[in-house]
């Protein structure tokens, strides 16, 4: 069996500490993986890379909108994987994120991997948020404490996303770190919580990290980082 | 340009919690570089990759022993990379170790990127310590208080390494992780400080971190971290 990689572009670290421009092409994250989670340039928003294609939702006055992202658009911060689901269970009643999310981890072998989220489904509701395009001169810290936020009732669509483990807090946010995209794509963002009804949950299997940096772009390059800030930062935004 | 892949197998992490049973063998180690560190089976020694062989420095009454790493041997953690030099420096005056780490961090384009250290000279002396073989019981941070050490003067060999960045503490040790051996094979160990006489010092670049980990290791997969722990343990014992 082929092993499972996670690609990650950058660091949510390095993101964190204010490094928001775009250096790597949609185009080449998708030839890594079919699902996964990001931002794009100047943190316009949030990006949901479901079964192959990428989407940005970004906060619009009083409805979100979501976009299908073209194949030259480029972000700072992206993680995908080729998904293959290792458990498949039907969530026949209804149950809050965090009592989901208990009911996934009991399905996992051990929390010292990488696993991918896919949970397909009808929500009771959906709670997101969406990270407002900024400058380098604002705070990730800052910028998270003034994002729109949205919630939709009985709504059907798809949360993908990630469970990393603690050791790579900083790099990656220990934990979850789920996006949501509706079926007719009319909403979408970070999750903050959810009441599943019924659905469909993927848990994949993720063998190895495929870690890459802004190698050649002298912001990333020479940037000062304060790493004990930026764990806390990502505790607190994510 | 081939971009450079630090292969890192296991975490240093996973080590300091415990994990101390080799899981991957010297042979496919070296199929991923020719220059890097690591440890063997049981923490039996320190691991040394330098032209592409393999070599464990372990401590043995008053003198260290320095023996070639057969291909079956298997490791609980090592770092290999193919070696490429992008500085390279000819040192022409005694420093300390700390000297010299300053004048090679001059070198660096900035600090958030891994880095490849291979320093040959001739060196006024060499302070090293090896790893003793210990069951899981034992503890790494426990096992770190009574490691043999070893000081040599006026020796000749080579000191091999990395360089990590600070957000990776824990996946790895934040700053350098450097070992040694003699160009006689008859001295080698982790290097926990030295004053160089003359030498040429080679910094590396390194564009992508390739992540493994044991996962049929039931072990590895189950293992508890307390992660704050774990990084205070590799701070104080690397």
């Amino acid at each position: 069996m082929e092993p499972v990689k996670l690609f990650q572009y950058n660091t949510l670290g390095a993101l964190m500490a204010g490094l928001y421009g775009g250096s790597f092409t949609i185009g080449e994250l998708l030839e890594h993986g079919d699902l996964g989670i990001g931002t794009l340039d100047s943190i316009d928003g949030e990006l949901i890379v479901l079964d192959g294609k990428a989407y940005q939702a970004k906060g619009a006055g009083d409805v979100p909108e979501v976009v299908e992202v073209a194949a030259d658009a480029k972000v700072p911060y992206a993680a995908v994987v080729p998904h293959q689901a290792e458990v498949i269970f039907r969530q026949r009643f209804e149950m809050t994120d965090k009592e989901l999310e208990e009911r996934i981890e009991s399905y996992y072998d051990g929390e010292n991997l990488f696993r991918s989220i896919k949970i397909h489904g009808d929500f009771a509701n959906m709670h997101v948020r969406m990270i407002p395009k900024s400058t380098s001169e604002t705070k990730f810290a800052d910028v998270a404490t003034h994002q729109p936020e949205y919630l939709r009732e009985n709504i059907t669509g798809t949360i993908v996303g990630f469970w990393t483990p603690e050791i790579f807090h900083g790099v990656s946010v220990a934990g979850y770190h789920l996006h949501f995209i509706s079926d007719d794509h009319s909403f979408g963002g970070h999750v903050m919580d959810f009441v599943i009804k019924e659905g469909i949950v993927e848990v994949g299997a993720i063998d190895q990290l495929d870690q890459r940096f802004p190698v050649q772009d002298r912001q990333y390059l020479f940037a000062k980082f304060n790493v004990n800030e930026v764990r806390q930062d990502i505790t607190k935004a994510e």
